[in-house]
C-alpha cells in the first residue's frame, strides 16, 4: 500500500535533510562560518514542499527518490537562498522566520549575503552534478533551474514585488508577479522531477502536464495565502494576519471577494488535478493539491 | 600577422560587450529596472580580463572566439555580480567603482542585491546554454564554474576576507584567501577557454597548464593590487586607494616590503609564462602576464 501524502512528505523531507547535511558539510575549517550559515537556513524547519514535488514527480514517471534527491536538494538550496536575501534589512527586513532569528540576525548581514550567494550556487551545482542522470539530463535540468530562478523567473518576480511597494500593481501584474516570484520555482520542482525520471524534453506531454499541475497549485496556494491573511487570526495562522491590508498591498482580494477568490482557487486546484489524474499513482499529488486548497494555515 | 595582446584585448572586449548587451536585454518591460541594474554593472567600463583569458585559451588550443563567447560572457557576469555584492554597505561599503557610483548607490540596495543574484544566475545559465559546444562540455564547464565561484571557491575566499577584518590573518591564510577570492575565477576563465576548445577533462595536460598559468597570474595580479593600493592615487587607479590600510587589512605588504612583493610577483609571472610557452602562439598570453606585472592601475 502506498503512503498517504502526509506520511510521504515526512519521509521525503527526512531524506532531503540527511542529504543536505552531507552536501553542506564544512569542506575546510577556514570556511566554517560560511558553511554554518548555509546549513542554518537550508536545514531550518520547513515542510520541504519543493523537494516533495521533485521526488513525487520523479516517482510518478517511473524514477526513484535516489535519482531525484540531488535535484530535490538543489531546489531547496535555491529556495533557502532566496529567503536569506529576502529577509535582509534592505529587502523585507524580517528578523524572525518560523519562530527563529533570521540568518543575518545570527551571522551578520555580510555573512548572510554571502551565504545566500553560496547556497544558490551550491543548489545549481548539485543539479549539474547529479550523478544518477545522463549529462544531457543534468544539463537540461540545470539550465531550466537557472532560467526559472533567475531574472526572468523568481528574481524577476521579486523585482516586481519590490517596485509594487512604491507603485500600484494591477491584477495582470499581480498574476505575473506571483507566477514568477513563487510559481517559477514550483514549476521548476515539478520539472526537475520529470528530468530525474529521464524525461529529456520540456515538449514531452508529461513535462507539460507537470508544469500545468505546478502552475495551478502555485496560483491556488497564493490565493489561499491572501484569504488566510484577511480572514484568519494570529493564533491559527502562526503569524500576524492582516499584513497585506496594513501594507496596502494589492492581493487577490483587491480584485474579488473572499468567496470569489476561494472559487478561483478551487478551479485552479481542479485544473491541477486534472492535469495529472490520467497517470497511475497520481493520487498522492492530487491529494496534496487538495490539501493546499483546504489548509487553515 | 597576429594582433598584439592590447589590440586583441580591445577586440575581445568589444565582442564580449556586444554579446552581453544582447544577453542582458530586458525581456519584459515589467522587469526593466532589474535588467537595467544588471547591465549597469556587467557593461560598465572594464578591461574584461577574464573574458580575454577565456577567448585566448580557447584560441591557444584550436578553438574560435565564437565558441568561447558564451563562456566569456558567463565569467564576466559572475565577476560583475561579485562586485555588486562586495560593494554593498554590509560588505565593503564602496560608493565608487571604476570611477562610477556603485550599483546600490544608483539603484538602491534592494535592487542591487537582486541584480547581483540575477547576474550570477545569468552567468551560470550562459555557460550551461553555450550552443557551440557538446552537452558534456557545457556541463563540465558549468559544474567547474559553479565550484570555482561557490562556497569552496570565490565566495569562500570572500568569507575568509570578511572574517580577516576581525581576526588576524596569517600569510598561509592570506594566500588561501587570494587563491579562492580572485584566483578561483581566474583559473575558471582559463579552464572555460579549454572547455570551449573541446578539451573535456581537467586531467588533460593542456587544462593543467592553463590552470597553472592562471593560478600564477592571479597571484601576481593580487600582489600588484596590494602594491598599487599602497602606492597609487585615486585618479590614476579609478578607485579609492589606501583602503587596505584604512581597513587594517593583512596584505602582501604586511608580510614583505614593496620590493620583495614585486620580486615575488615577478617569479609568479615567470612561472605562468613557462607553463604555456611550449604551445605555439602563446606569445599573446605571455605578453599579457608581463603586462599585469607592470601595470600602473
Amino acid at each position: 500500500m502506498r503512503n498517504d501524502w502526509k506520511t510521504q512528505m515526512k519521509i521525503n523531507a527526512s531524506l532531503v535533510e540527511d542529504a543536505l547535511a552531507r552536501y553542506l558539510e564544512t569542506p575546510d575549517e577556514d570556511l566554517s562560518v560560511l558553511y554554518e550559515a548555509m546549513r542554518y537556513s537550508a536545514l531550518s524547519e520547513g515542510k520541504r514542499i519543493r523537494p516533495f514535488l521533485v521526488i513525487e514527480f520523479c516517482r510518478l514517471f517511473g524514477g526513484t527518490a535516489k535519482e531525484a534527491l540531488p535535484f530535490a536538494c538543489a531546489i531547496e538550496c535555491v529556495h533557502a537562498s532566496s529567503l536569506i536575501h529576502d529577509d535582509m534589512p534592505c529587502m523585507d527586513n524580517d528578523d524572525l522566520r518560523r519562530g527563529k532569528p533570521t540568518n543575518h540576525v545570527v551571522f551578520g548581514e555580510d555573512i548572510a549575503l554571502l551565504a545566500g550567494d553560496a547556497l544558490i550556487t551550491k543548489g545549481y551545482e548539485l543539479a549539474a552534478r547529479n550523478p544518477f542522470v545522463s549529462p544531457e539530463i543534468a544539463l537540461g535540468a540545470t539550465a531550466m533551474l537557472l532560467k526559472n530562478a533567475g531574472g526572468f523567473g523568481m528574481m524577476g518576480g521579486q523585482q516586481i514585488d519590490l517596485l509594487g511597494e512604491k507603485n500600484p500593481v494591477d491584477f495582470p501584474l499581480l498574476l505575473k508577479m506571483h507566477a514568477k516570484k513563487t510559481g517559477a520555482l514550483i514549476i521548476a520542482s515539478a520539472l526537475l522531477g520529470c528530468y530525474a525520471a529521464g524525461i529529456a524534453s520540456e515538449e514531452d506531454e508529461r513535462m507539460r502536464d507537470a508544469a500545468l499541475y505546478a502552475e495551478n497549485i502555485g496560483l491556488a496556494f497564493q490565493v489561499i495565502d491572501d484569504i488566510l491573511d484577511a480572514t484568519s487570526d494570529d493564533i491559527t495562522l502562526g503569524k500576524r494576519v492582516h499584513a497585506d491590508e496594513r501594507m496596502q498591498k494589492t492581493t487577490f482580494l483587491t480584485e474579488m471577494s473572499v468567496e470569489e477568490a476561494f472559487t478561483y482557487a478551487k478551479q485552479k486546484t481542479e485544473a491541477a488535478v486534472s492535469a495529472i489524474e490520467k497517470y497511475e499513482n497520481s493520487a498522492i499529488l492530487a491529494d496534496f493539491a487538495k490539501y493546499l486548497l483546504e489548509r487553515k494555515k
